[in-house]
């Protein structure tokens, strides 16, 4: 059996446990990713800081907090950087990513590691990387704990937004950018603890479900090392109407 | 002469160097300022400041850099509160300050003091102060200097953020509030600065040309010692189409 051939069987031998998960395909040049609904599956800001931040292709990409890979998944579709590696401290998070990757042929492109993101000195050098992205938990450790897997990535149990900034500081190059998205609550959190890291941020862009609604996430854009001088973008615009994305969404979406 | 009559003919006698200095009515209510268009009138970013600011009428109020006292007439007419005061280091602005308060005959409500803001702790106990005020100078010192008191006002080349910042920390009531209005490209450092002072930010509203445009000032409120959570409020845009005032900026206004 040639080796195309044999891979497509393998491929399809990925193991999907078709009670607990289902693979969605992520758009039109045929990405797809294992979800397991009861688990956690991507949402929105994931996919508008895979399109907010930003990757050459000789670039070394890192996600802290991975989950199921999607940010590395669409961040390959859009920018085809060098390699991109998914750091996520969850194991079963961890396994869907590794097959999700699996499953797009993306061994070599997307590199999944388990393990806590405060390890991290373990597999990067210090001012290694070139871009580092982060949907991190945004709650604050200590509030409403659910089922386990959806606390840790939504709650800083694991990793608080200072841990997170400090292994950024830490590994990305100096100029080189940091992406994240959080919510607008803590936005005050944020920006304090990147300075403290000499993170600049250098581009906020505010998201709102409604145009006459308050913005409750943002998109940032950090540099390390950079002067000061922040660059406040146009805000986007989920709805136009209740179920209705506006352009801006669509075009992200590439709907 | 009775000392109504004898009051009136001191207004009347205001010394008002016609050739340099105009009145200017302020509101339906009568309040006017005198303005010298060669120094520095106040602009848009006052009337809204003003507007964002809350008194109440038992409160003692304190504005920072209060140039002509713009702040604290349009504070006054607005909320009544106990007192006023007015810090601002140029004479010539100080001077003019205190000639529109006596014009409005508001001596016993509005305090000028001509003093550098470092040396409030000659007027002002510690945590004395129920609310503070600053449109403070926008540009980081050394930039371009023009003409000295344009250059004062604008750049913080007597009073930088930090220094204006621990001058509120030290005289605001813990639970007081101090409301500032800036630069979006300055947010960085004014959201680090106030959170190193413990002056929490509270709510922080963008004011855009445009709807279309980016925001390129914001209104915000901090309050002394409180714990982090931010509100983003709606934006404020100032122009329907060129020359046309939004409805919101008319209801500033009052017009």
């Amino acid at each position: 059996m040639p080796i195309k051939e044999a891979k497509k069987e393998i491929k399809s031998m990925i193991d999907i446990n078709k009670d607990l998960e289902r693979v969605d395909i992520l758009n039109d040049e045929g990405y797809k990713i294992i979800q397991n609904p009861q688990l956690y599956c991507f949402n929105m800001d994931a996919v508008l800081i895979s399109d907010f931040a930003k990757a050459s292709s000789d670039d070394l990409v890192l996600d802290i907090g991975s989950g199921n890979a999607i940010i590395p998944l669409l961040m390959h579709s859009r920018y085809k950087p060098a390699k991109i590696f998914a750091l996520e401290i969850q194991e079963t998070s961890a396994d869907l990513a590794r097959r999700s990757v699996f499953l797009n042929n993306l061994e070599s492109d997307i590199e999944v590691i388990n393990d806590d993101a405060k390890n991290a000195s373990k597999y990067f050098k210090p001012s290694s990387l070139d871009v580092i992205v982060s949907n991190p938990p945004y709650m604050e450790a200590g509030l409403k704990p659910r089922q386990k897997e959806v606390s840790l990535a939504r709650h800083e149990t694991a990793l608080s937004f200072e841990d997170l900034a400090s292994v950024v500081a830490k590994h990305l190059k100096v100029g080189g950018a940091f992406y994240l998205v959080h919510r607008t609550y803590r936005l005050v959190d944020v920006i304090a603890t990147l300075r403290k890291y000499k993170l600049e941020p250098k581009e906020i862009r505010f998201v709102k479900p409604y145009k006459d609604k308050e913005a409750n996430v943002f998109l940032l854009k950090a540099v390390r090392g950079a002067k000061p001088f922040l660059k406040l973008l146009n805000e986007l615009i989920v709805y136009e109407k209740q179920g209705i994305y506006t352009q801006d969404i669509k075009d992200i979406y590439k709907m």
